[in-house]
């Protein structure tokens, strides 16, 4: 089942590996099929190179394993979770890319300081806060998917279409999984670029009218960016 | 129409990504027969594996398409107005490669402090001022070109082949487009090697010497650098 | 003799230079067959492309060459003395990879700041203490692994797969070479991400449930990451 | 003439592009053959990808040309007096390297703080002088040698393969070109690392005997590292 979704998945998780997102296994690309209540994603702890389209692991909206002889990716609860409370997302990805995993490490959103940045991200990357005993402990996975969710208190995800969990890494979302994938590529550059912006200038400004325009000429109603 | 100077701006724009200054479709070339009163502009947001030189877009000096079927690149307004006031140049090229974006973010002008740098810069590659209310939600991409302009009040554009835009990126320029790439690389292989150094020394000084001695080496009428 | 192990190490010692963690010669990699009492490494100072499973070398527990044309490499002895006194290893391997050494030459531990990090070490990574002159002047590379087994006094090895000696580089060993290469990867990564999480936030606070949580979710006994 | 020679320099030439170690034409490579009192030079701004072997330039030692229908490097009076001076290099090597040429704009030498660099220089990689008005307008690039002659009063030229000059960039050499290549690649490699290092902890110690304890077991009358 889902024959199409799964191609779908498998080629945005080998993309994750050809834009250099992801060593060895640490990166996990899943999409749902809203109608179906199904989603489709990433084995668990398989090379990538001997990875085919039917490894895929398909799920139903309980995280349970629908189709699939292989183990689905641990992050699976997470994106299930994800799944569960933004309802316009299509595509999940998550990554340890080096330089928003290093925004992470630090505890740090990363700011909206150039118009790379707001041409995806209508405001900062947030980062959420450190868990508990009881959600490390207990359902790990799931609440790292609901500290997300709190997070968001007040954002639109599709506006801001990516985060970074404390301590671990970045989760990104979109329309669909190729969505997801091309937003993973653009918080790792924004983060290299903020990184290297402030050791220039700590003392940095960002123009908010530029926030606004970036952001509107390619995702607002008169939008214009693109063909 | 300008079928060899399509061919050539195709080539610049596949050469900014072969030299790693380009992710995604982030970036744009152009090039001018001043003759003709045409210039030559990549298409927006097409991919660049499928790119073909016949999907360049020829647009006329009041920024209307005169052939091709393709929108031209949303930065065309930039481009136009530097041609308009730049009668020197020959091509001009936007990117957000890494660094120098990185630094424009910063709001500071990439400092002059090595041969290489003076080898194609007779000086700090400027940033230029924030843009205001009316120009962002006004005339935005023709009065980036406006703000560029002003900022070389004083300054040759051929001595200074390229520009920092606040919290944008970099565009540079050239006799031609292969020249206007050129410098793109040198801006952001400057950029890199200025954030090295600041961070080794924050209180470097160039020898101002050998800033007249290289760009006149090199581009002085008694030049004797190269064949 | 040890044919099969010779084609281990020898692909071992290929793998760090695909994974871009060695220069010219410098690295090198074995692995022991604890039955035989016999451990096999890479050759001194042979070019990587040259360089055959046949060119591997054998040598017994008192370091002594018992089948190989070639001289070991010169770390051998810090590779015998490891084996000696950390008894559930099967592979070790040394390279001068970019970051590990250069937290190895600044003389400070990796810190423990990210589920990167807790994924496959328990804690920091130690550095050593400054090896003093009879040390340096007499059993130079045995001693090197004196200072690292003394600086494991209270540490399980299996448990904290590295090591940075003090101005030189990283150590990291494994089950076996394979696994011993892969530990090499994670700490050079996990380096150059420390570094870059430090200069953005160096305050930051690593969340100690996420050691704990990440480290046995991996390698505890309910472990359930992987297949 | 010099045929074996003219292949040697040519191909160290492409070394330094595949090393990474050089963007556009920014570099040269040259060799001398003592007996005869000619050395073989890179040509002036000739692209890597259509260059040839016999495209390379032999010049005496006052500088003429005596074979090749092209310019030499414009920095060949550098390499010149530097072959006049130091009297045990075979081959000469200047870059324009990221982090070397980075270190030189800074004007600071690379500090000697790890066993990678002391493998291979018996001290910290010094800086030269600024150039004063004579110099740079008068014999500009002679006195490029001049003044790295000059830094090297006390320090023997074989045990130090390597310089900075000031706001410039680095020259390395070696007993021949091609160990002059390797040199340079080191000297890049250890600018690189001693960034980082320095960042991380910039209280760190080297330890000084093991300066004296690498070098010397590579290149002391007791070597026993390498083949």
């Amino acid at each position: 089942m889902l024959e199409a979704l799964k191609e779908e998945v498998f080629k945005a998780n080998l993309d994750l590996v050809k834009h250099g997102l992801v060593i060895f296994t640490w990166g996990n690309a899943s999409a749902i099929d809203r109608g179906k209540g199904l989603f489709v994603i990433k084995p668990s702890g398989v090379d990538y190179d001997v990875m085919k389209p039917s490894d895929m692991v398909v799920c139903d909206m309980d995280g349970k394993v629908v189709e699939g002889t292989l183990k689905p990716s641990s992050d699976m609860p997470t994106h299930l979770y994800l799944y569960k409370h933004f309802e316009d997302i299509g595509g999940v990805v998550h990554t340890h890319s080096t330089y928003a995993t290093a925004w992470a490490q630090a505890g740090v959103g990363i700011p909206n300081i150039g118009t790379t940045h707001a041409d995806y991200f209508a405001q900062d990357i947030p980062c959420t806060r450190q868990m508990n005993e009881e959600e490390v402990f207990g359902e790990y996975e799931r609440d790292t998917g609901k500290v997300i969710v709190e997070r968001f208190e007040g954002i639109k995800p599709i506006e801001v279409p990516g985060v970074l969990v404390h301590n671990h890494g970045p989760f990104s979302w979109g329309e669909d999984v190729h969505n997801a994938v091309h937003n993973a590529v653009v918080m790792e550059q924004v983060a290299i670029m903020a990184s290297i912006s402030l050791s220039v200038n700590p003392a940095l400004k960002m123009n908010p009218l530029l926030i606004k325009k970036h952001y509107e000429r390619k995702h607002g109603k008169n939008a214009y960016y693109g063909q």
